[in-house]
């Protein structure tokens, strides 16, 4: 990893930040990167592992000599300049939502899924921040019994829409505490001290694309189109962790003991559950931190093959930068950095 | 109404403060009231309906010529109060958890079940603020198909856990833009840009006692000890109003259409729902309005007969004093304000 070339598209948004400051702690000695960001952005200047860097704009030639590119920017920016990444050589490790369902690239979460990163052809994407601790937890529970269905309601951060809304929430919680009146500008509604059920786009369905992309990329990623899904996505007024109540439903009968223990071995996986202490995962705790924190862990009693679960994951980290940076060591300690057609190409 | 005399038990807190705002709206005659508080609140003046009130303490002599004593205080202080209210020829119409599931105390909200207000003796529970919206929508639904599951997961305001946990969120709100930190005094946690999944105390099941108030008080009100439910309650930094995410499963399909309609038609439901035009409920928008408001009404893609709904209702407004006072108008119009063994005694 040390000795890529990586470039951050993307590289002065909420997501990029991260990837930086993760690259930074995992990989000290880092030193070729390449930040690029929208003209707006272009010729600020950062420091990475101590060195100095100044942010390009980002253009279909920004990527000659580049082995990963990492991009966190709208769906309609991957589109212009992953295929100009791949053509240059690079693996593209793609955050949005332009590529995740096509057929030829794989829609990884390397604890999960790690295997599918063998037949990339050079663009791989990673889930949508809400799909990414659902299936974190999902899988360890499906060893015990297949999953009939999932019912998932979030409570999903502002730093999920990006580092605008993380200051929009801020501002207007300032001039509402202080008496003022606000209008929405990043996000759809009034953030501050509400909540709302509308992320990203309404589908003819009368599910938001939010909530539809929970459901087609849980499926991919494991696999499991007969898996039945549903999920309300709420935004509420946190920073940063994407938290959800989730209802399991499965084939036959797990307890939560079984669960509690599965759940633990699960590498990425942090149990928090002891009723008698008052401990289960909260956003405000687990933000900056690495792993899916998964507690409240009890039947359904309304179902009885059903577990109820809550989880929280810092929506920066697993559900985007981290996540990234794993599948880029998943493609070195697999050797498939390059894709398979190409193996063997300098 | 406006000729009772009314006793207000917890006239000072968060819910006895939007009693007395919805009687001078509804009631701008009505001056017989009786203010009730604990020894810290006595000697406090309140105005209602343009007249100056004392605070008094309550004691058990506080009911004499007392119509409706409406309660709103600890369990431990309605155990103790309530019947002497009774005795002393009152109808006590409380708003805690002491009595709801005592088989002799009716669980009403009138729009469901103001039938039951017929057999009372005495006592009348009002469910809980989580509860009363849930089945102020299932009930028209039900009429389309039985319910055969529920799942619920909520989004509750501070202002569920009374007047000090609002104080609370907006303080530690200031504290944090400023750069502090907090500690929580009146809630088991920082709520300041955090949610948490901990609302009343936890049961030996994994759950707390509000996700199995709205298990036990959503079967009582509707009369369906069959339907199954699940919950998972938890907090958010919202000042006012309750919203929940509602999953139901019916024994024959029920078109989203359908749905609409008959909520439409529900008394004291307003449906909001286009999402062509972004419309849905939200807490922001709803806090100090009567209805119940429902949106995001779709078909659950991972149940053959389940809708999923979003349900957001002011939880002072609906979910307790209006819900009370509801009551005692409803009492009124079925000629039971005594209970029935006691009828015509004057």
């Amino acid at each position: 990893m040390q000795d890529l070339t990586i470039a951050v598209v993307g590289a002065t948004g909420a997501v990029g930040t991260e990837f930086i400051r993760i690259m930074e702690s995992r990989y000290p000695g880092a030193s070729k990167f390449k930040l690029l960001a929208s003209r707006r952005s272009a010729g600020k200047r950062l420091t990475v592992n101590g060195r100095d860097f100044a942010v390009e704009e980002t253009t279909e030639d920004s990527f000659n000599g580049v082995d990963i590119a990492f991009i966190s920017v709208s769906a309609t920016v991957s589109r212009q300049f992953a295929p100009a990444a791949v053509s240059a050589g690079a693996v593209v490790i793609d955050d949005g939502s332009a590529f995740r369902m096509e057929s030829e690239v794989p829609l990884v979460v390397p604890e999960v899924n790690g295997k599918d990163l063998e037949w990339h052809q050079g663009i791989i994407s990673i889930p949508n921040c809400s799909t990414t601790p659902l299936v974190m937890v999902a899988h360890p529970l499906r060893q015990l019994s297949p999953i009939k269905r999932i019912v998932a309601d979030t409570y999903q951060s502002v730093s999920g829409a990006g580092g605008a809304p993380m200051a929009e929430l801020r501002d207007q919680t300032r001039i509402l505490l202080d008496g003022g009146k606000v209008t929405p500008m990043a996000l759809t509604n009034q953030i501050a001290f509400n909540v709302f059920p509308h992320i990203d786009s309404f589908l003819d369905s009368g599910y938001t694309r939010e909530e539809q992309k929970m459901i087609d990329e849980t499926r991919k990623i494991m696999h499991a189109p007969e898996i039945a899904i549903s999920a309300t996505c709420v935004r509420v007024p946190v920073y940063v962790c994407h938290s959800a109540a989730v209802h399991l439903e499965f084939e036959r009968p797990v307890s939560p003991e079984e669960a509690r223990e599965a759940l633990s071995q699960m590498p990425g996986v942090t149990v928090i559950d002891d009723t008698a202490k008052a401990a289960y995962p909260m956003p405000w705790d687990c933000a900056g931190k690495d792993d899916v924190f998964v507690g409240r862990i009890r039947r359904d009693l309304s179902c009885p093959n059903g577990l109820v679960l809550w989880v929280v994951s810092d929506n920066l980290r697993k559900g985007a930068a981290l996540n990234s940076i794993q599948i880029a060591e998943e493609l070195v300690a697999r050797n498939c950095l390059r894709p398979k057609s190409k193996a063997g190409s300098p």
